[in-house]
């Protein structure tokens, strides 16, 4: 018996192969991925996940997990030797607890299912990011997702209060805990966020909710320098407790998608424009409060103009800018980086990573936006003659600056398979080795996403 | 040679012995500590360190790491057969980067230290609680440490973006990151926060700084119920944007403090007192939009009443009888017990924990107060016939109960040696397990902090 006929005979008609496998389980977002898995598990409980494994250590067959497949490095792309867990059917939440402010869900559940869910609550799931309409809840804690709202809530790492996950081996490991005090020894919920599935499966989680707020007041604001850009940052974060988005984009970048989406917004193109985005309480002096603190920024000559969103309509054209979907169409062969460096670095980075970039492929878009005050920066990029190495050589040259700015070579989107030649970039050979360490104790055979991060 | 004289031949006079070892060295605060130990070495770097932990790696020599020495659960007592290494002259604060809003610090800092020097550069530091001038930041990650502003700004685990640790064989691992986001392998940092010395010893980390507020806020309130006291703490969430503290009191332990402070604030004292305390950002209007939103839970029927400090006396005031300072002296054998549980269940748990004691021991006293925000409820107990066995039975008693509401042993103090024996009653077997492999994996010979936690 193959260990295909293990699966099935252990667990019916949950596990698909040949053309059961639909087209989709080929590849994430990163479209990289080339061939379809020997096999599709599509487990409804952690039960089913846990007899799944513990067949697959013990024949030493390679699992990669799927979620929505909404991933840009890589990560869960299978080929043709690996087992597919796929969690879209171990899906919904189990629970709110009102008083406790906490949800538990499994992880096929999609972003945006429970982001609802909490909603009618009257609470909000503070973990958001654009593609919430097919992202995963375990995917998301298994590349400990950034997106949009960190500078508020933190990253997925710092809302997840209770995890359950199962280990190669197939031992369930179940600490649904509730409370946000608990020290009692090792927090093995870390172990797994941020891991991608090389260390065990996340199945269900306990998360964080917050209160829903009342509405939201959101400003286009327009800036001469990074270093403006910084001291205003700054200046809200000390003045405006709701801040809830400050969103950077460089003057390409908002020229193109300002283009493309056929808005105009200020007589010229600034330098540099950003969505400053304040969760409201309801109380009615707020939107004074801030027409206030940007009228005296103004004054101050920190900021060079600003529009308040008058309507829902207008904030979305605001955030229309910032999300670029247009780029998606127009710009041939795109590529998204996903840096970190420290912030008071960012403006003299980026510079320098723009000349390189188009020194080398003077006919390349190139253009800078993102989460600043997460140390976050993202790059666009997209060059009409690129050709199969060319993401790669993309990589390279951007890497090799992060490493001099000290900065980290994936602030959200993980490293995968896409990444993984430059983690010494970001990485010293002694944290390596540990990683490699860490991955032997929790993996001994090696099953869990092979190749994926180290 | 022994161990001891090869420490003295690599590391010279730092290594102390003999009559040269402070009585300090015994024991942490739960004065549970009996013996000094073999040894005292004090670092003044990172690679010292290393070094002498390489030597007590290669000999098998056990070592225990000593902060401030203010840890409850007797997870810095060494006994005799161990080396202590002792951070108290690696101190410093290495640099503040303004614009990135963070700190890096050496292990040995006394925490207050280096909140007066965030606050001298116009910065908070978050990590807060009532052993702030003697406790050392190190021992403050090394048991991830709440406080009392954890409401507002999270654990101690939240606010480290970056941490050097030395392993067991002396490998430094380094990753003094400054970014927010940094998704590049596995989140090395988390493995070491909260471990309790027993699976490397933190040397620096880069702490997280936030806007230093202009001011607090503070008001005492009595409320009727619990279930009151949840819906308060509800209102307050939505309602209140800095809202920074939130610390009950049952009446017993109310009654207790503020008559030995010979405070008097309520006509009769409430079923429940609360402290409530915003942060300011500095504006005019907070101040009425604070007495408003008092007022209305006043005429809510939610809270019976309030009082808002007209002065930073009365602040303290109201402070004092929550510190409860007067208890030590005054209580013969004082046990401060800290558990968390969901925070809808704390209600029914302290009434039936209170029962419990008061059945066991009808002469005791026994008063529950604490971070109820965080689901964190602290015990105070104190019995006049106490004698050794006492402790380990109030104990046995609390810790079932919360094994029965799913709570945790330890919501802040850690497991050191004094909650070992319970910890099964918070984590599973499997649980127990995964805890047993990583520490397998980090120290394979089993020299750190021996007999702790796990």
């Amino acid at each position: 018996m193959t260990i295909v006929d293990d699966l099935k005979q252990a667990l019916g008609d949950i596990v698909l192969t040949g053309t059961q496998i639909g087209e989709r389980h080929r590849s994430d977002a990163s479209l990289t991925g080339r061939e379809l898995p020997k096999a599709v598990i599509r487990p409804t409980s952690s039960g089913e996940i846990a007899t799944a494994l513990r067949l697959c250590n013990e024949n030493g067959q390679t699992v990669v997990v799927q979620g929505g497949l909404t991933g840009l490095a890589g990560g869960a792309n299978a080929g043709k030797d690996a087992v597919v867990i796929s969690l879209e059917r171990y899906t919904g939440i189990e629970e709110i607890d009102p008083q406790a402010g906490t949800m538990t869900v499994r992880a096929g559940t999609p972003l945006e299912v429970a982001q609802r869910a909490a909603e009618d609550a009257g609470f909000l799931l503070p973990i958001d990011l654009g593609a919430r309409g097919s992202c995963q809840i375990g995917g998301n804690l298994a590349t400990n997702a950034g997106g949009i709202r960190v500078l508020r809530y933190g990253v997925t790492r710092d809302n997840v209060l209770g995890l359950e996950a199962v280990l190669a081996d197939g031992t369930i490991i179940s600490s649904l805990n509730k409370m946000i005090k608990n020290n009692t020894g090792y927090d093995l919920r870390q172990f797994f966020i941020g891991s991608e599935g090389t260390l065990g499966v996340i199945t269900r989680a306990v998360l964080r909710l917050r209160p829903l707020p009342a509405g939201r007041l959101t400003a286009l604001c327009a800036l001469e320098s990074y270093d403006d850009l910084v001291a205003f940052l700054t200046r809200c974060q000390r003045r405006l407790p709701g801040l809830s988005a400050f969103e950077a984009m460089w003057e390409n970048y908002f020229r193109f998608n300002a283009e493309a989406e056929k808005l105009k917004f200020f007589d010229e193109i600034p330098p540099f424009a950003v969505i400053v985005e304040q969760d409201l309480l309801g109380d009615a002096s707020e939107r004074d409060g801030f027409e206030a603190f940007l009228g005296e920024a103004l004054e101050d000559g920190i900021i060079a103009d600003a529009l308040i969103a008058q309507s829902e309509k207008e904030s979305r054209s605001f955030w229309s800018v910032r999300e670029g979907h247009a780029m998606d169409s127009q710009l041939p062969a795109l590529v998204n980086l996903d840096v970190s460096l420290p912030i008071g670095d960012i403006g003299r980075f980026a510079a320098e990573c723009g000349a390189a970039l188009s020194q080398r492929f003077p006919a390349a878009h190139v253009s800078f936006f993102g989460h600043v005050a997460d140390s976050n920066l993202h790059i666009a990029f997209s060059e009409p003659d690129s050709d199969a190495d060319t993401p790669h050589i993309v990589d390279g040259i951007v890497y090799e600056i992060v490493r001099r700015y000290k900065g980290s070579i994936s602030a959200e989107h993980g490293i995968g398979t896409l990444k993984r030649d430059f983690l010494d970039h970001s990485r010293s050979p002694a944290e390596l080795e540990l990683m490699h360490r860490i991955k032997r104790a929790l993996d001994p055979n090696g099953i869990l996403n092979p190749g994926k991060v180290i």
